[in-house]
């Protein structure tokens, strides 16, 4: 390596392109017209990724994705609410604990880590609680790589009249999304992940009457949601401090995705990306935890070899060596490792990551299978 | 111009050094142990700075320094805690907002936007009110760049034995702050004010046994700052994704900082700064808003010209088309605009500034006296 940085294949923060990070080489005034176009105008793409220009509006939030998330379930949800989580990883357990923390009665499906949730058992679930108003889905649950139907979800929710909160951290982007079908009040991502930005800012994209509806409902003022939409519509500023070189960057990130193509160029990348990890890894004698219906495009957990020599944090170490940063497991009952295939990386990347696992396991003696 | 860049004479963002800014141009996994260091070396550093090695902890916090206010107030302060807020500025006015969100009972002091908290007014409001269990203390209230007499507030609530909260966000750094004399609990500050960062993260350094004793006070999961700390403590990574990059930009800014010659030469040079541009501004005819001894070296109000020509919009357009970029007034009562001294700079950009802002009258036709 010698100095030269390793590539990073984790969910997010990500490797980034050159040119996107380049953008943070300048500084910005917040109170600048010319740095509240460039906001303006990263949330504008952001809606119309999303297909949602007529009815939603993009409020971007100072902080990691999670603050995002806890501000629209903050913002969005009244009081007496009672939001349905199905719980199929730590991202949707995290909205869980941010329900109970901001004192909102929320009903858990639970359900295995390797099994998406289905239309069936949301019906159920709706069935045996008519409290419920809401429903907050993970669509992709980056603790396996799970994908979630989120079309088919959206869909009941419309029929059955439930709103619905979608966190979209580690999908936006890079998987189809188009609000145009309905079901969805609100879909939360950041700046750091399929975007193939830095992170530091995350957003939520908001159907227009559900935010104008959510006035004076936040206890925080950090993460009222409708307090920094209102601000910035009347002032064109953030309310806060901007995190100025990420909003740039951004920026610069999304004039790379539009260029490359947009949301189906970069899920088709991915998936070669994916496509190709996979094929190396299994070769290498590795399995993925999740069945290939499941998995989205995006991070791939593998499970870890029954070899006595395996240590996750010596093979990590070892790979870093090589030159790519892989991710731990982050599963309550098995023993994995994750690899992200997403970023500013290519097949190739995929390919010498695989090559440098499997001379880091000859290295170490580790048989995988 | 011609493409240059202005220099920001912003309280924050600001303009950062070209080094710092380079040290953006590397990803970071949050995972790795090399990032993980830096942050830690960081909030070691952030602790020496207000001297508070044996008996404080710094917490670091995604998101702008509101964020690490709110969670400051929403973590130390109990429920049936009340809170005493000296009020001479907006962000005062902000505290009292936080507090009126989290349901924290508080006393506001009102004082004027030019008049100095002082220790009398203080131990009379605390008479008032024996309910009072907290100060909540802006250092430098940056609406008009007022400085309230720190060490005299800490001395006060140590003798009374209430807990003190200061915000010290345009402050620190720049100031002396000595932790070992006591009187003070929490300390908020972020990393793109007068440590030259660039904006994206806050930072709280507390006495460790206030903060151990504040276990599952907070409401909010995001702002909680115990939870924060018992994470890091725990696995040395941040709870949820960092703003990768800012943290490495301030481990580069804190570099600088320590080079530089630590607060003490980095208030010196603000402090030249700031008489050079008080001075220059004067021999144009502006008048300060605020007495000397009030005056931080860190922003300068000035009083707007009473010529009916004046308009701050166009003024600041074209100061801005010179090369600078001032801030508007955020006072109530009196049209004024403001000028930071504080960022990557020395006098020779404030003696540029001002010979830019007195062309900039002469060109507009605009009479300051």
């Amino acid at each position: 390596m010698l100095g030269n940085d390793p590539i990073l294949l984790t969910p997010g923060p990500l490797t980034t392109s050159p040119t996107t990070r380049e953008a943070m080489l300048r500084d910005w005034g917040s109170w600048d017209a010319a740095f509240n176009r460039i906001t303006q105008s990263v949330c504008n793409d952001l809606v119309d990724i999303a297909h949602g220009r007529d009815d939603y509006v993009c409020v971007p939030l100072q902080g990691s994705g999670t603050f995002a998330v806890e501000a629209a379930l903050g913002t969005l949800v009244p009081r007496d609410g009672c939001v349905l989580v199905p719980n199929n990883g730590a991202y949707c357990a995290r909205i869980v604990r941010i329900l109970q923390r901001l004192s909102i009665a929320c009903v858990e499906l639970p359900l295995r880590e390797d099994e998406p949730v289905t239309v069936a058992a949301l019906e159920q679930a709706l069935a045996r609680e008519p409290r419920i108003t809401h429903v907050a889905q993970v669509h992709l649950e980056t603790s396996a790589g799970l994908l979630n139907p989120l079309d088919e979800i959206a869909a009941l929710c419309k029929r059955h009249g439930k709103s619905l909160i979608v966190d979209a951290m580690s999908s936006f982007g890079a998987l189809p999304i188009d609000l145009r079908t309905g079901g969805i009040d609100a879909l939360v991502s950041a700046s750091g992940k399929c975007l193939e930005g830095v992170p530091g800012m995350g957003f939520v994209i908001v159907k227009r009457d559900v935010l104008d509806a959510s006035e004076g409902r936040s206890r925080s003022l950090a993460l009222d949601l409708y307090d920094q939409y209102a601000y910035m519509k009347k002032t064109t500023q953030w309310r806060f401090t901007p995190p100025t070189h990420v909003v740039a960057a951004l920026r610069r990130a999304l004039d790379t995705f539009f260029s490359e193509g947009g949301q189906r160029a970069r899920g088709a990348r991915y998936a070669r990306n994916c496509a190709t990890l996979i094929d190396g890894m299994q070769a290498l004698g590795f399995r993925t935890f999740l069945c290939a219906d499941a998995q989205a495009p995006v991070i791939v957990t593998f499970h870890a070899p029954r070899d006595a020599k395996w240590n996750f944090a010596e093979f990590y170490a070892a790979v870093r060596d090589a030159g790519y940063v892989l991710y731990p497991g982050k599963l309550t009952q098995v023993e994995t490792f994750r690899v992200g295939c997403i970023g500013a990386i290519d097949v190739n990347e995929m390919h010498n990551a695989v090559a440098a696992i499997g001379r880091t396991l000859e290295r170490l003696g580790i048989r995988v299978r």
